[in-house]
């Protein structure tokens, strides 16, 4: 008879920064019962996913393993930890368990997918636990750059996992929780199994720096400022949307949110009485009628998304509001790798227009992730008999890995789909899982292994050939008719590409057996191949190629 | 009568990091004699422009004005500089003017296009001199990181001009000539009308340094490497490669270079007498049988180029070589904006893998471009009566010019297309011409407005619908018949989205009027818009829709 095990194992988040999405289980092999901690999204980009709307963790092994999911915890409310409740709950249909900030978002997202709120029930932080099977769950404050952000200590008949979920050590936050090592030792004290760890800034050689530093030299630069002031930063800190503010106020300038997000955000910060106080505010309408010198904007878009409100000012007017030359545009943010060209793009039109623009300036932003000797600070506190890294790309899992080892630590690293025992003196990978990808594709939930996105970006790369062919029989009924898309109109013989590649099909159709008229794989084949082979002689390039074939009874 | 001016025009480069090329002339308004200096491309990426293979300038200006160029000017060998020599000189027609190592180059891109390589011609540096039309034109050597960098001094009856090139100061760049304050002084000496300068680095704040300063730290890396090391840098940064073959050299290790370009570029050094000794090298076949402990790599592919040696090691083998854990990968780079996702994914494939990589650290990188301080050291020997920024984003060179100007300076930040007239007191822009971009699409030259790659990138980010109908006089023959490309098979209503879409357009015709049946535009409107609405119900989204319809004679 089998021993009971713990097990973990990363449905997303181990071998990327996003989708975050954690099992861990307890009981015997193949009937451990399990709790799932987070249940975030990622995002597309045009150069592997283009045309979709959100990318989700491949949730498979928790449907096909329904009756033993107990409930789903969830840490904090970036989108990369609870973006996909909303979409993927509704297969889930377990408790929710959260606190009150990330659950307030956490119910809104429920309610935007027309399911009911009440499946997220508000907990309160340490030493208050959660049961859910055999599992004791308590959240333990952490700081974040985001309100009320938690790490999780999971305890089991297996023993005691502490799960840090996204932190930093800042004993000064400004909105949240400090750093508080006290309560940490206190509440993960005793034996600890694993600790499973942030690995996302385990490159970043020095101690991170805190929020509060940012005040002064926010304030500074919003007071000299000539004219209107325009800062950016991520909706969900709310900490600096505060700060950001408060310097407004203090320059004396009117404080204007610009962007849906920024809004809802700040009013779930009110709401649930994260935030005691927060400058007034003004409506954009309010807004054109304040001196610019006088006005100070705070907008969504730090990440240069394209409908947010940096971008919509970077191509003009956005709700009557528009920069000028000499107004201070502030990015109080860091670009995340990726989107340098979006960001690139919407620097270099507020250049265009006059604007000074303040970017990648460490003065005015400090990351929401501890670095290095935090980590290792982390690891001296829980003192686990292993870390397990998580949150970060294959090599950021690697190197905290190392980094772990170094200080004498067993560590392993262990990647989406790998389930690893937890139980003995060594931990292993004793399994892999399914654990791909979702993509949310318009309102389609579909495959990242269906083809269909690869079939999109052969399009973007080759170009669209549609080939129309009418039969009666096995007689061609006039001439093929081509229609091109995405694809020069005139190829090397200056001829129409349209026509050189008709007049090549035609002469095909013409000499073509019967047999081959006759078969439809055959024929697709045939003109497939003859379209690609002209255009490559024309054009230099081979197109997909679609053929549209219409039998007409005889 | 109107008087003879002195122009700038960049084409390309004032607003873009890349596709360098700028006019100057010297004559009558409209019949200025002109040079063109530098003839480069860009690169194109997956958001703006897929499938595109080269972004070149515009050059509609010069083919109208052919007559009036007298000849063009190439400072250095680098891509964005000479790239697009082999492809546009046709179209131009007019001597090309290089030192031997860039020309070098040069000829063999005409030779790739076909052309005949003696129309590039070699000149000797300063103080040889280049008459073209009422210019005088000499190469001025300056360091970067590419060997035979010149500025240009280029004297006409209305002043002097100093054109940078790219350009860093440093008295020791390994291969090339180092900095020369004094050679800069006496050869720019006297009034200089306008300095057209370098802008890249104009936001790093600290002096730049000598690529003299890696040497150590790589020899003591490549050395206490365990097992094989892999390096990658610029195929032609010759000094870098040749650092880093040294240091292979030093730590006892045999040496293979890796990839085209990068054997391409060593032996063109070595042919031009600009590296007189290489440490010798080993073939691909050859370093097989090395042990991996005595064998150093050098290869290409630092941006992430998927087909580079540096992404085919990431994926597997290459020429029968491999990487294994304990090895050291090198990255003798920095990562261009826009590129971070590619490199990553190698990073990622290379932790893995349990390759230690080394990446992003300045002790094994220099940029070749002068930093701020450097800019004003720079502004300060040609001590010019004004500066033009050049070679940047349009946010790089209004910076310049605002550093320009805080030293006491005239600045003008001239874009793309912007023709200033550098006579009268002040620079100022009198007008502009049409300079956008070329791409080369497979074989053929296409205009960037001209809708293709924008048809190319909504088929991505929508997916096709074909919609096939055949009509007989105004009567349907038979139902229409759809094909999808690139979208979710089943949609909401759980049926396959063919069968609604033909079903719904199906409908649509049995109802229409024998008007709308006989109107090819009216009848397509129609079909489009019912297999948009239909597709948004069903799936969520409005693909692009192509309708091919086909009338048989009555």
């Amino acid at each position: 008879m089998s021993k009971n095990r713990l097990i973990y194992l990363p449905l997303g988040g181990a071998g990327e920064i996003g989708m975050n999405a954690y099992v861990y289980g307890w009981g015997k092999p193949g009937e451990e019962r399990l709790i799932l901690v987070d249940l975030g999204v990622t995002f597309p980009d045009m150069d592997t996913t283009p045309g979709v709307n959100l990318i989700m963790p491949d949730i498979s092994f928790l449907k096909e393993n329904i009756d033993r999911l107990e409930a789903i915890f969830i840490t904090h409310a970036h989108e990369d930890h609870v973006g996909a409740v909303g979409r993927l709950w509704p297969e889930l249909k377990v408790p929710v368990y959260a606190r009150a900030f990330t659950g307030h978002l956490a119910q809104l997202k429920l309610e935007d997918a027309g399911q009911d709120p009440s499946n997220v029930e508000i907990v309160g932080a340490w030493p208050e636990k959660v049961e859910a099977g055999p599992f004791k769950v308590a959240f333990l404050p952490i700081s974040h750059s985001i309100p009320e952000s938690a790490g999780l200590v999971i305890d089991s008949p297996g023993g005691r996992i502490v799960h840090t979920g996204d932190f930093k050590l800042d004993p000064a936050p400004g909105v949240g929780e400090p750093w508080d090592e006290a309560l940490w030792r206190e509440a993960t004290g005793g034996r600890v199994r694993a600790l499973v760890c942030d690995s996302t800034n385990v490159f970043s050689p020095h101690p991170g720096r805190s929020e509060a530093g940012l005040k002064s030299e926010i304030e500074a630069l919003v007071t000299k400022a000539p004219h209107m002031v325009v800062a950016t930063t991520f909706a969900s800190n709310v900490a600096r949307v505060k700060t950001l503010a408060e310097a407004g106020q203090a320059a004396g300038r009117s404080v204007c949110l610009l962007g849906r997000a920024m809004r809802r955000m700040i009013e779930a910060a009110v709401k649930t009485g994260i935030v005691e106080s927060f400058p007034a505010t003004v409506t954009p309408e309010d807004a054109r009628d304040i001196p610019r010198e006088s006005l100070m904007l705070i907008v969504t878009g730090s990440q240069g998304e394209r409908r947010a409100a940096s971008a919509q000012l970077a191509r003009g007017k956005y709700l009557g509001l528009e920069m000028a030359e000499g107004d201070t545009f502030l990015f109080s943010s860091k670009t995340i790798p990726g989107n340098e060209r979006s960001v690139g793009r919407i620097l270099n039109a507020f250049s265009e227009m006059g604007v000074d623009v303040v970017a990648e300036d460490d003065r005015y932003h400090v990351s929401g992730h501890a670095n290095r000797p935090d980590l290792e600070k982390m690891h001296a506190v829980v003192d686990p008999e292993f870390v397990i890294p998580m949150h970060g790309e294959h090599r950021h899992l690697r190197e905290h890995a190392k980094l772990a080892q170094a200080n004498g630590r067993q560590s392993l690293v262990v990647v989406n789909g790998a389930l690893a025992d937890l139980t003995g003196p060594v931990p292993h990978v004793v399994e892999h899982v399914e654990a791909d990808r979702v993509y949310l594709d318009g309102d389609i939930l579909i495959g990242a292994l269906d083809g269909i996105v690869r079939d999109r970006i052969r399009l973007a790369l080759n170009g669209h050939v549609i080939v129309n062919v009418i039969l009666e029989g096995d007689e061609p009924l006039g001439d093929p008719w081509v229609e091109i898309v995405g694809l020069p109109e005139t190829g090397k013989s200056r001829a129409s590409l349209i026509d050189v590649l008709e007049e090549d099909l035609g002469q095909f159709l013409m000499r073509a057996k019967g047999k081959t008229l006759r078969d439809d794989d055959a024929l697709e084949g045939e003109l497939v191949k003859i379209a690609k082979k002209t255009a490559l002689d024309e054009i230099g390039r081979k197109p997909e190629v679609t053929v549209v074939m219409s039998r007409l009874e005889p």
